[in-house]
């Protein structure tokens, strides 16, 4: 489902001297079109976090498509499928001629809301090279279209 | 609707040398009262950045009231609408007896409820000293009382 | 109910020589068990902030468990008592079996829904070493399990 990172990480070095900090781009993360619903994107976090070498700081991840969430929760299958259900019954993509979105040709005006109950991005702490996060928080990808290509951004700042 | 920046941005100089980071504080853009509904924030924003000269970093852009959102979707009227509608339905206005807030003498408690559902703030960031977007993703300023002139803060960090 | 920063704040001196920035964890506050609803985090974050030193720059400030927010929103009990109300409302706790989360052993599912809608985490601009709030901005923790130890994390990246 997770394509390796296409653009290139820029560790940009600043006015010839070794910098302090560093804000690492770990560009964006393709995801193939696929079914709605909720996937696990920890691991390319962690790997994206390891591979920018940033040891203290604060990493942003968010989505790049206005149909799509970057959320922490538990990672059990259970829950997930408890969230299709909810943001079904707020959000219902049915009757679609309830939206005036869907009259521009989209059917997805649903996936617009249900996308703002998840959120768009998250920010995490970074600490000793690793997230600082509770026992049971984990990264993921909320899908509510389904169709299209996606992107997730990663931009890290820190030292 | 928006007016000048009004605070001067604050590029600290640091300890009599040149600093590799920036913290700039773009102050707050007011806005004047007027209805409730979703506008535009995004050049706000684009201009602010510009102005700060960061090319790399992160930016905090946060409604400063408690019934407002800033948050990225669709530059789409209907869609706008639809959120209107959806809000309205998940945190009704009316009966304003409902809610213990209006006791105050208030009859926005419903605004922030759906304030927390479109969230105060958005965490955006910068490459290559533009805003690091997909293709639809624009900021927007969701009013959801109306009254009162309200403030957008905008601060940027990084290089 | 709010106990003293349990990790030492981390201020990494870089390289032997004086840091232009600094990224500071203040740890996490720890929260003991106890009811569901909102409380006061505000002038936790205060003085963390305090003790950080930072004048410029950004904090994050998160819940570390599941099924908790951090959000910022008025101080006003009446307030606080109607999210209670309309939370439950949009992810009612019962029927528990409505769930399938609750097949783990769990009746909490609702609360996982919950945090989903009143956010995992807030991002503040710090400026002039005070949070840079809006007039009614208050920083507050919502619990809606109820049970178990909570932590808040805090980390500050500024100059």
């Amino acid at each position: 489902m997770a394509k390796r990172l296409f653009r290139q990480s820029s560790g940009i070095s600043l006015r010839g001297r070794r910098k302090a900090y560093e804000v690492v781009s770990k560009g964006a993360l393709v995801r193939d079109a696929g079914a709605a619903g909720v996937s696990q994107h920890h691991p390319h976090v962690e790997a994206a976090l390891k591979e920018s070498g940033v040891q203290e700081g604060l990493g942003l991840v968010n989505a790049m498509h206005t149909t799509a969430s970057v959320f922490i929760n538990d990672d059990e299958r259970g829950l997930h499928a408890d969230y299709d259900a909810w943001l079904e019954r707020l959000a219902p993509q049915e009757p679609v001629s309830r939206y005036h979105h869907n009259r521009t040709g989209e059917d997805n005006a649903d996936a617009h809301m249900k996308r703002q109950i998840m959120g768009r991005e998250v920010m995490v702490a970074i600490t000793a090279g690793q997230l600082d996060f509770g026992p049971w928080e984990q990264i993921f990808y909320g899908e509510f279209d389904g169709r299209r290509r996606k992107r997730v951004l990663i931009k890290v700042i820190g030292e």
